[in-house]
């Protein structure tokens, strides 16, 4: 066991996440480090709050970043809004829908599922139809943007149906926070939770989250104790919450917030619209590229996601070898497809800092190369 | 809204954790971010395993960092290994001691508490009587070194007495891993987690952790399923496990892990014996020095943390001001006390990069003058 410090390849990130860094964001993970009850620490969570109310366009007094991964942001919103026993519509049009699922049972929850295809949007008739049927629903759990198949929901609607049925709704917007339009407080959604290495261009390891009033108040009259210690966002509160002192709970990841709080930044300088645009803009262009060298994106036009566009695989193209090809002739780094869309579709993702025309036309051409040359 | 990049303060860490970072620790957590299933970040979680079993003195192949801090470390291991109904022995002498018994109970175990006294070592001898008298318990959990308090635990004669009954460990290490004497081998430890912010020098965020074959062979045969869908380890195992290809489960913590993997580097460099030898030779000066200014530890000496020091604060001193001047006058930041010791200790770091005879004389002339000059 000799090992040597590590020197990361330097790659172009054009998979499901993480996506590259901004030069910004990499040289702040590298300050030093402070304690995590520093009054100056203390400072900076307030403004990493603020500036994630930007971002997810709320006014949510409870809004910050847990302290893990965006699965942690998905368990942790639906541990705390549906207790034992409670029913909850699931909408499942890929993985992360059948994640959430998963995480229902897990926690006692009793999970309707809302069926849908894999690379369609959510159908808003299937959840009307669902609630219709089923007055005992209390919760309604949705993806935004569809990881895992490229497929976009439309969250305004979903949400309309849910609360004309008097549901709360728990939102993903993991992979669009960032990079498709989510207006949280318009739109009246109760838990959205998001990550930070998708649109947002930080490090992975964070789940920026927000709660509606009416959510914290449910969460607060809950009959039952939550069943994470470490999700429960009664005690989180008393670190993350405002007015007056803040008290231990765990020690925040300090660096990785150093991170997050300067992509904020440049998404505060860049303006949430213009961000939407940005994405919208290159998806639509990657995918006129796409049909020019004779490959098609799986997912239908008006219901495709920018940020992350699945590629049907031509038939007799060796899924793996392309893939390989791209990493290691051009350290070009594009996803596989998962569940049933595995050997059938490629991931590409043009997410935060990685969604520019440079990378579109190095993809292109890769691929192009990479299909065409073997 | 118009905030700018955060700049640290440069503070001297000498609290209960976060402690400072080795400057190589900090650069590489600015290294460029690459895929989570890239073939170079996958040798990387190899070497990160190797680097991890020598810190934990373990063979175990199951031997990781949780991808979020030591607080998951603790509700991974205790999910993972308790089923619902099962009755779990946990000591508790201290605050972290009572957060397992929380989680204990949060996951449906049934919680056997082995009264300690805040300040003092576990009794072998209570945890004998506890398990004489209830041949029910199969799982022992207690805390190496207690953070709040900091005492010291002799983890291989209670690990000795659980073996003798039959029961299964789990081994709060958050603060002892890389300072004190650990030897999970040895000592035929079950389950044994840490944080990597303490003795090992890294930023807060991950949590190392490692499972005897037992514990695994125990969690493979679980008659329920793991509660959380983040933390169970029959999942976990696709992401980190060995052998095979890796398949996704969560987007790990990239940056962090580069920097875990450098502090890891540090420690080997260093050699595992020598970092304890260091944390206890420092620990001891320490104490010389304090009472050479009239203050006395908390805790008595033979079950003296070297790495974590509580000193009672003296009678008429302003526990607060004090604490606010160390920061204000010396960026030095030391910790307050939790729960009873609320007001009555202070408790001041010597962990990993912070524990050094310059920090030493640094604390010392700043605890003097603040106390003696107000």
């Amino acid at each position: 066991m000799n090992y040597k410090p590590f020197i990361p390849p330097e790659r172009i990130l054009m998979g499901p996440g993480p996506s590259n860094i901004h030069p910004n964001v990499l040289s702040a993970m590298s300050r030093e480090t402070i304690g995590h009850l520093d009054p100056e620490f203390i400072r900076l969570m307030d403004e990493i709050k603020d500036l994630l109310k930007y971002a997810f366009q709320t006014s949510n007094d409870v809004t910050f970043a847990v302290s893990a991964p965006g699965s942690v942001g998905m368990e942790s919103a639906i541990v705390n809004l549906a207790e034992p026993g409670e029913k909850v519509a699931v909408c499942v049009n890929g993985v992360f829908g059948s994640r959430m699922k998963d995480i229902i049972e897990r926690c006692g929850g009793a999970p309707v599922v809302v069926e849908g295809e894999w690379g369609r949007a959510v159908d808003p008739s299937s959840l009307e139809k669902v609630l219709s049927q089923d007055a005992g629903i209390s919760v309604v759990a949705f993806v935004h943007a569809e990881t895992s198949t490229g497929a976009l929901s439309d969250v305004k609607t979903l949400a309309e149906i849910a609360r004309h049925h008097d549901c709360y709704t728990i939102v993903d917007t993991v992979t669009s926070l960032g990079g498709s339009e989510l207006k949280v407080d318009e739109w009246q959604l109760d838990v959205v939770y998001s990550g930070s290495q998708k649109c947002l261009s930080c490090p992975p390891g964070l789940s920026p989250i927000t709660f509606s009033n009416k959510a914290v108040q449910k969460i607060k009259n809950r009959k039952t104790r939550v069943q994470s210690w470490f999700m429960d966002l009664n005690l989180v509160l008393g670190y993350w919450g405002s007015g007056g002192r803040r008290t231990y709970h765990h020690t925040a990841p300090i660096n990785s917030l150093y991170g997050l709080h300067e992509s904020l930044l440049l998404l505060k300088e860049e303006g949430i619209e213009n961000a939407w645009k940005r994405h919208s803009n290159n998806g639509k262009l990657f995918c006129g590229e796409l049909n020019s060298i004779g490959l098609k994106p799986y997912v239908p036009e008006h219901e495709r996601l920018a940020q992350l566009i699945t590629i049907n695989i031509p038939d007799g193209t060796d899924d793996a070898y392309v893939r390989k090809n791209l990493l290691e002739k051009y350290n070009l780094e594009i996803g596989a497809g998962l569940g049933p869309l595995t050997g059938k579709v490629w991931r590409v993702g043009l997410m935060g800092y990685s969604s520019s025309k440079k990378n579109i036309d190095l993809c292109i051409t890769a691929l192009n190369n990479s299909i065409n040359n073997r």
